[in-house]
């Protein structure tokens, strides 16, 4: 069973609020579904904004297929894609000049246009995808789905043995567990390496570095919060391997929708000028510190309902310098990496309490483990935290026991 | 080399006309990207209605992942859901009630979910995908550019002769030929079919009945002429089938651009507002009535070029009564079919004339045919014709012989 799917079957319709309503009337009996990462926590920032971040499409607007036929990235619109240099450039976060940048319907499409373009259509064999574990519960089915004859999930990166050719997914900041990561295997040759920054923006995480790997991955859902856009985009040095992604985009969808890729240019130009402003001291906040505060704040809070829950534990963060915020900041992942006492099922013990999340196993990890979206609307962040706050030594909740 | 990327390698940039400028200027000289079916035909359709269709979108809306948990299609935008309905009852070309409707990013991505819906893990060999040729050229490359284990390219389905089980492509109007078609195999048993019926609207066809088939895909692109918003849909009788079509587009791209979908709703709800006010005589024209006399004037045009050049030929098509105009109508494709005289290589001839167009060996067919778009804009379509035109008998352009 899917992901999504999976959640939809376990949420109860009289409990299930409506996800495009922002006031959400949860009770405390309500199911808490935080098993993906729907990142709605960010939806008072746009909605504060007014129609400063309004977009007017006309009947006629973006009717052809083509957008800019002098480019690789033929369906790319070019305000999209003047946008993400100029973003990058303000966060200072990832090498975007000289860069080639194919568009995906989010980054899920452009990771299967990646492996579609590492691999080898004159191969005997698929080759080998890896990641280091916990890894990301949705690599293997999107690698496998298919039963493709290019490339085959390999599991986990450290355990990886097989002398052949293969490519590593380096998932920086990591999910599940937020941690920073570099490649691991690709010492030992024949590696290719995917990087996914989905992660890599100032509310997650401190911009210490401007990566500058040969194909780098993001997507709009997890820096400005627009999931219902799916717009991803690749960064990439080579034009032949920009070439074969865009290639897999055009087989699997014929390019990607316009009307997303002018909203993604809109809300991508705002955010710019906001950080301008930030600069210029024209301004007190802008998207990514207001979204900063945000994480910083629910993981304060997280960390207090854990620690009076004596049940939970939270892994720390290291204090480093953001270059973007100007300050030393920790580490706010979009994911909480819940670890229970030795033999606890976490997953199962926060169903108990109707939170819905992702277990350990999902991830190639223990089943002491579970991943809980820290991006949800506020309503229902806080009954988590009631949930949790609950749980008492010895494994009870309000008092019964387990 | 993929359709679009042999396009825009082909165009010199200095002749290559803007695809989101309508004022083209074209000089006789330019080259004619006529290869893909963008339907920029009906712009000024939309561009006359003014504000009528214009959408509106605020920085906050549409942020989740999730549209509605209690649907199959949990990515799917309800007033899309029910706009889709209302217009397969107004052009009654495909029973839609009692059906599922699974979204996707346009048909493309729903004919390779139909696939992964139709083919089982548990075999051992991959299941055969056929068609009738001439058959569209992207079938084959979107079957097997993963090499999947589950599902094969196998070719004309009029020579398949294999005893397994198999999956038949039925498109109808065809593309490239524009002829009527029924499943031709499906009769030697354990076949599975999927009815692409893509061009099954009245501009292009009269509708002479409502289709009930078990997997109906539907293109925005074909029907209003919106190819840039990548909306396709499905219809789907059996329950567990779409669920299996929404699990293969959560992999592949974790559902489908939100204002894509509500864009669709809005442009289906004004054709169906102009469907009922013909009905009721309230108005002399509405988008299908538009788009049927503009493909109709087109193919008069083209068939007088065509006879005049001497060179080429046309197939006629049947006149057959079209429920939806209420009157006796022809079929008047997307797509020219052009027949050159015997042991002429026709895409070599147009390529020639500057005529950038998709050749009969791409649609398992011979290379005296050619596929050519009459979507167009009229500029474009007019250029055309002059060139056709210009092609006397004994294969001379403009006088000088080739």
């Amino acid at each position: 069973m899917v992901g999504f799917e999976k959640a939809a079957n376990a949420i109860t319709k009289a409990s299930l609020a409506s996800p495009n309503n922002a006031k959400t009337r949860l009770s405390p009996d309500s199911v808490l579904n935080l098993a993906q990462g729907d990142p709605t926590a960010f939806e008072p920032y746009w909605r504060n904004l007014g129609d400063k971040c309004t977009m007017v499409i006309s009947g006629s607007d973006l009717m052809s297929y083509l957008s800019d036929m002098g480019n690789i990235c033929w369906f790319l619109e070019p305000e999209l894609a003047e946008a993400i240099r100029h973003l990058h450039i303000e966060v200072g976060n990832a090498i975007s000049k000289d860069r080639h940048i194919v568009i995906g319907t989010g980054s899920t499409q452009l990771y299967q246009a990646a492996l579609y373009a590492l691999s080898s259509p004159d191969s005997s064999e698929p080759i080998s995808v890896v990641s280091a574990a916990p890894y990301y519960s949705q690599y293997p089915p999107q690698t496998d789905y298919l039963r493709s004859g290019l490339y085959k999930w390999a599991g986990d990166a450290f355990t990886f043995d097989n002398d052949g050719p293969f490519i590593e997914i380096v998932n920086s900041p990591n999910n599940p567990d937020g941690t920073i990561r570099e490649a691991v295997v690709v010492n030992k040759g024949k590696g290719w390496l995917i990087h996914d920054l989905a992660y890599y923006w100032p509310q997650y995480t401190p911009i210490t570095h401007v990566a500058d790997h040969d194909i780098m991955l993001f997507t709009l859902s997890k820096c400005t919060g627009h999931a219902g856009s799916r717009i991803g985009w690749a960064l990439v040095k080579d034009a032949e391997v920009a070439r074969k992604i865009t290639n897999f985009i055009e087989f699997n969808s014929i390019g990607v929708s316009k009307e997303s890729q002018l909203r993604a240019a809109k809300i991508i130009g705002v955010i710019c000028d906001g950080c301008q402003d930030f600069e210029s001291s024209k301004s007190d906040t802008n998207f990514f510190e207001y979204a900063q505060r945000l994480m910083a704040e629910r993981w304060k809070k997280l960390r207090e309902a854990v620690r009076s829950s004596e049940v939970f534990s939270l892994a720390e963060y290291p204090l480093d310098f953001c270059n973007f915020i100007g300050e030393f900041t920790k580490s706010n992942p979009a994911f909480a990496w819940l670890q229970c006492k030795e033999d606890v099922d976490c997953e199962k013990l926060l169903r108990e309490l109707k939170v819905m999340v992702r277990g350990g196993k999902q991830f190639e990890a223990d089943e002491m483990y579970a991943r809980v979206s820290m991006l949800s609307r506020d309503e229902s962040f806080n009954l988590l935290l009631e949930k949790l706050s609950g749980i008492k030594g010895g494994g009870t909740i309000n008092g019964k026991r387990m």
